[in-house]
């Protein structure tokens, strides 16, 4: 259909690249770059009218100009007649602001809803949100996607599966998560439950489930300075795990998580291209799985108005 | 009153300190920095339920981060009862892209008009925006405070004005500010005609008005890379004039503009704080007057429900 377009922004164009030509069609023609003082210009080389656009961009680190390129991309298109404006967002940023946890603070991931709503997208499809009420944040549809089937895909390709097998959650918050990839992979769940005895003490990870001779599975949604899934790799092992393999979504990997991941006992670490990483900042642990099949999918039924559920049924079955 | 608060963020901190103290307050606690992986973090270190906030942040570069520490400062407020939220703005960012020049451009003044007002600001203070017309853009009240008054005071405490003195624009669009501080400094104006002759061919400055034997005062609303002015100062001083001096309210600034204006004929260039420049960046030409007094004038004006305009008025006459 020569109305689907889909345009890439900077933050992760090997991935966008990969989208489209699963679809099946070129990238658009566009530029974004920076005026000599920082302010962002955005060229869009081709017709867009009447098209139904999808612009892929994860709101990664430069968090900030990555969501203004989004934002004024957004507008130029909005006003260059685009029929549908579709955003498709691999990592949703901001999305660990969801709630007020102290007095007087913002709900940034609300605030950056808001301001792809107000400046014209119709649509948002995004993948492993930090917290899956975001998609309320939103009055437009959005299409919340699952990582977890590939990442089983992955432990399954490599035997990592079955009785001998625990997918463990490194805190309370992701126990369905843990639950999720536990099914598709036939294993048991454990959680880590990390307290602090008293202020001032350091935490104490404690292992609620049985670890001792399995091949443990931590799973999180993202992996940002990597301190807790470490740690708790560390414990794992302590308590017995023949070997510890770590996995997320989103690998954010930011200030020291690189080193502590090469220091751990973390085997090797499955993530996805949801954030682009530089070859320089692929570590031999880790395994890189791309998304690019599965928001092709997405887009393509999106597109032709199909359910897009379908594509996180278990593929163990 | 307790009832006003004033809140600094990042992007210049020594004028928000010098218009608290001129509006007689100390300035709000609070705190805004960024989590490791670069998103931006706002500590409220106070009660703000019930008050009326001023917030001073100019949209100066880095441009993107501190629009979004605008925006999330503004969303946080909100949340937590403030009464109004008063955005000053010295400096406006993305204010060149205030209309569509060719197809399918974006128009960013408008699209951060639209953020700043849903991430829930109720009013305005600004500052010599590059076009008047950005008002429009909103629908909450604008302030749009005018530097020329300022920078007609420091021509006059250094004896510059009169029949000698011509004050140039160094376009058509500015003409009018031009005229402006003619009125303010009892001068006659000129304007530089820049004209490219063929494609391929360096432009020309044409004069139009006469400068021969005068002190020529060119003036601008911000000046970015510097090309324009100093190309027009220096064909200024070709056409006879004795000195020529520079001036503008925003000096942003960025790429070649210091080695330019340090290597042209600009005698002295006129700036006010509305960026803040670092210590490095101030140059032996560069004169920088403050804008402190006008904004928190401006500032108790808004407080106590008075009109602002007459802070415009003529201080020669
Ligand atoms: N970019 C960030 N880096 C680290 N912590 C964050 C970030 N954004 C928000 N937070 C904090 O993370 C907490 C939410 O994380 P969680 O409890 O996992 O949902 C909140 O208390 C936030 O203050
Ligand atoms: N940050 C910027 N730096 C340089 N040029 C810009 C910037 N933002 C917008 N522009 C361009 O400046 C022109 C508007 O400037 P003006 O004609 O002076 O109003 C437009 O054609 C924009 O493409």
């Amino acid at each position: 259909d020569p109305r689907l377009k889909i345009f890439a922004l900077n933050s992760n164009r090997p991935l966008a690249e990969k989208i489209a030509s699963a679809v099946g069609v070129e990238l658009g023609k566009c530029t974004v770059q920076q005026f000599s003082d920082g302010e962002i210009k955005v060229n869009i080389e081709e017709s867009i009218r009447g098209a139904h656009v999808y612009v892929i961009q994860s709101t990664s680190s430069p968090v900030n100009d990555n969501l203004m390129e989004l934002l004024i991309m957004i507008d130029a298109l909005k006003r260059a007649s685009a029929k549908t404006i579709n955003v498709v967002m691999p990592y949703y940023g901001y999305a660990r602001q969801d709630r007020k946890a102290r007095a007087r603070e913002p709900i940034t991931a609300k605030l950056v809803a808001n301001m792809i709503e107000k400046a014209g997208a119709n649509r948002l499809v995004t993948l492993d949100l930090h917290a899956a009420q975001i998609q309320g944040f939103f009055d437009i549809p959005v299409d919340h996607l699952m990582g977890a089937p590939l990442i089983a895909n992955y432990f399954i390709e490599h035997d990592i599966k079955g009785d001998d097998v625990v997918v463990v959650s490194p805190d309370h918050g992701g126990v369905s998560r843990a639950r999720k990839l536990a099914e598709f992979l036939k294993a048991s769940i454990a959680i880590i439950d990390k307290r602090r005895p008293r202020a001032n003490v350091a935490e104490v990870m404690n292992i609620i489930g049985n670890v001792e001779g399995k091949t443990c599975v931590i799973i999180d949604d993202m992996i940002d300075t990597a301190g807790t899934i470490t740690l708790a790799a560390n414990a794992l092992k302590e308590a017995g795990a023949t070997s510890v393999y770590a996995s997320c979504t989103h690998p954010v990997l930011s200030g020291p998580a690189l080193q502590r991941i090469s220091d751990s006992a973390i085997e090797h670490l499955v993530v996805t291209d949801s954030i682009n990483l530089p070859e320089e900042r692929k570590i031999d642990k880790l395994e890189e799985i791309s998304v690019c099949d599965l928001i092709a999918e997405a887009i393509k039924r999106v597109h032709e108005n199909k359910p897009v559920s379908p594509l996180f049924e278990s593929k163990l079955d």
